[in-house]
């Protein structure tokens, strides 16, 4: 039975992912992303579960810097999460006395319309995660009347559910990954991701189309890039990509180690199979009977036999 | 004498771009950078400042999703700030003695090294500021010994520096930019920036290197791409480019022209000095006078003078 | 009646080219490509018709050279006509009695297999054109027993048609232009063709993607590439290029202009009908529409009404 | 001692490639240079010189088609070989006698300036070849007063030189290549050239784009770029590159392999050393060490060590 750190305390969204990546799991709560990655680092725990973007706020820079500066850590799946908020309190308390508010940033972003119509004259304070505002609410001398939080977390702490769903969209999403220390990878299915981070050699005009381009080449489509600043000041970045298809497979095994000849220094982050299921679509020419076909041609006429 | 609305309250770093960047403005400290940014947009201020990116954190998300997002702005002037830290207390408070630590999370990590070394027993905890943690730890009765924070908001709140430039890099350095109204552009320099957003009209495989196209044929070099989400689900996203020259430019004009035809939408956010001072170097025959001597001859060719 | 030089004598393809291009105009044959180019330069003609292009042979590159070398001329139509060749005797002549058989080059690589079945043991000489083989075999004291040449040689000059449609394949093609001195150009028609030369300010590895990115990023699509040398050595060239659309159009004349700025030198050839008849197929965000509504978007952004 | 095969018959500058290339073969001269292929094809002769390109004339279609679609043969060498032009004449002919001049059509392009100058009233005919030329000037009966040809044709026909040098320019080049039937590769020397024939699979907007992609991707510069009719109509080509390195070289195996994959067939004609002796620029992260280490960076990663 693995061992598997997540971002803490619990009742976060990030457990409930953990529960369905791996339900005979057990788990091993942790106070930041930082703190779960390294658990899994150490060996503390067989592995992590963290989450990589959102929807509506975009990428979890902590875990896309982690992955890029921390020690190597694989991603191994991929699992989307609908995000559904709760307004929690503790039992008796009734929506009309709710004046003091705790909930991460997210969260407050997320359900600003709700805020706004049933809430109006609330205070709202920052929290850390949203388990530890539903953890907070239910000590029984708080000064918070009641969290937003995951449901889960209700259940957790022992909070009954004042109002359900309040997020201004009903379709937000958060994309985790678990993660492990360097393995052999999963094997390739047909519908996979995989992510990498990619550092320029030197930073000059039409660097990231020339990176593009050894992805467009080889027909492997990007699903996402996202900049990061190296701290080497104002206008210095590096790259992180997600792309159809598996490392395995040879259109993206070609294009990988383009990246690796011409940027300065890619670290591959894992090859694992898509969440959503999509089937990889391959253009012609690009699938691996394709690159096998061309290298016993290549070979033969390397040979002089034309 | 201008009203510029800013991030406060006083003390904080945006306080200190906005002191540089207009030295006779009045300044309206708002709770955040929403705030400040409807400040300017109702005419409660003229404009405001606000931070866009940090060489270490990235991009200020809040900034980057209010631009896109809320009514149009126009940026006019951008300030490059080194950013230093100091640890602040109380007169009279001695390091050995600071327990507990109050600082915005971004200063957290920027610290690590320093706290790690000088204050390795120390509770450090979470602040919606750094000028924020110097106002709490100000008041007499309050439960932090000690803030991280500039030095402009030990000097406001009557704090003691116990500690200076206590960063892990003294590099760092935060991008902020002056916006207002819509209002006519700050003239071409010949060291300009322009900042862009850009919508996808069908997300479809190499549609970034499409876009990038459009810059790269004209000379136009990018020097910042931050992907955000569209809030329509993981892997639907928006970009935000800033790049060198001036829409008065020729090759930029067309440029941009191209990326509005072929995309969904384009939200232009400005063109302003560059706060380096870097001179564009313009790539052969992309120069405003090249344009114009080409727009002469298509004139005469369309006209059957060959 | 327009004079229109043609590449004579009287009977050859060109000659028919010319009938079905203007049937009402005068013919003035010349004795060769350059010769009839020349007589539309001078005035001595209105302009003229010559070969460009064959689907078997390829360009006939003294018409590249001369359009890209001479005086300036504009191509106002073109034609694409099918080539039969016919086996055109002397009143009286059995097949069996050929022995010496007398045509253009481009004839007897067309209809090698013809030779090879039925005229086995016949010697093939080459001669300057069709029309000159017929007319030469018309002299009562000929040394050549056929000619083998366009069935309109063979009416022309007295000739009987011993076997026709004598090429190996059926669906040979010839495209033919008009040209004429500079002159106001003929209104697109949505069925277009233009044709340009462009020779490269300086020979870097790299150039010809660049002149082709400058047509794909606007959406004009080549029809046709040839390279030429300059005359400078060995693996010095310059190129014609055929594409879709008319110089009128929005993407095309700003695709052309593209070139002009970072090409040494572009020789506008002409916009002009397709002989096909095919429509041009404008991709989304290319259309003249489409141009003119982002050139009012820039001028209102540029005013800074965003 | 090998017998190479040749555009004949002696004195042309066919033979005068072929002294240079092979001192020591054994000379077949052929009526065409399809003949010269053929018996290099059928083992009448080890091989053929054959030219390829001309400065001023360009490409030698017949050359470049029977490469593309004839039985295969590889080039093994190549060779740039001055062109100099002399009037030739019987002994005691006298330039101001020259009334009628006998050549082939490319020389009377390349000497008309000195034929308008110094031979202002002589007809010009045309010839199969310069060699036939003054073959044919050197009989007695001839009704020729002189020909064009190389020096070298003068001396194997007995003739005297009027004029040398006459062409236009002095520095015409042709060159020429040695082929044989497919054989061991010559070994890369750093200074090569490889060529190839693509034919598309499908013609669709962009082709052209896409295979200039793959050379360009991979950091390999074309030298040459040559359409030819696929016969299937005006606007169906197939195309001819020549670009540098070797097929024995990973950034070019890649890149051929590349265009098989996607193009409808590709012909490898030969990796050879360039006669030029210029030595290959390799790009950053081209060079066979990158290739090399990228592979084995690559296998490890696969293999789950990051």
């Amino acid at each position: 039975m693995p061992r598997l750190a997540y971002l803490g305390p619990e009742g976060t969204f990030t457990e409930e992912a953990l529960r369905l990546l791996d339900p005979a799991a057990e788990r091993l709560p942790c106070a930041n992303v930082s703190a779960a990655l390294n658990a899994a680092r150490t060996g503390d725990a067989d592995g992590a579960v963290v989450p990589l973007e959102n929807s509506i706020e975009g990428a979890i820079t902590t875990t896309l810097d982690e992955f890029a500066w921390g020690e190597p850590l694989l991603i191994t799946a991929e699992l989307l999460l609908p995000v559904q908020f709760s307004l929690l309190a503790r039992p008796d308390t009734e929506i009309a006395h709710v004046k003091r508010v705790y909930t991460h940033p997210a969260a407050i972003t997320q359900c600003r319309a709700f805020i706004s119509r049933e809430l109006p004259d609330a205070v709202v304070v920052a929290a850390p995660s949203t388990a530890a505002a539903a953890q907070e609410v239910s000590l029984p001398g708080s000064p918070y009347d009641a969290a937003i939080a995951a449901r889960i977390a209700g259940e957790h702490y022992g909070l009954v559910e004042l109002a359900s769903d309040i997020g201004d969209r009903s379709d937000t999403v958060t994309r985790f990954v678990r993660v492990g220390r360097p393995q052999p990878l999963p094997a390739p299915t047909g519908s996979d991701r995989t992510t990498l981070v990619v550092f320029l050699a030197d930073d000059h005009p039409g660097a990231l189309l020339e990176m593009l381009t050894e992805f467009s080449v080889r027909g492997v489509n990007l699903t996402r890039i996202e900049s990061r600043p190296t701290g080497d000041g104002i206008g210095r970045y590096f790259f992180h990509f997600d792309f159809e298809g598996h490392i395995a497979d040879a259109r993206v095994g070609e294009a990988i180690a383009g990246l690796h000849r011409v940027c300065g220094e890619v670290r591959f982050l894992g090859s694992y199979p898509r969440a959503d299921g999509v089937t990889t679509q391959i253009r012609r020419g690009t699938s691996d009977d394709a690159f096998g076909e061309a290298a016993e041609w290549l070979a033969r006429v390397r040979a002089g036999q034309v």
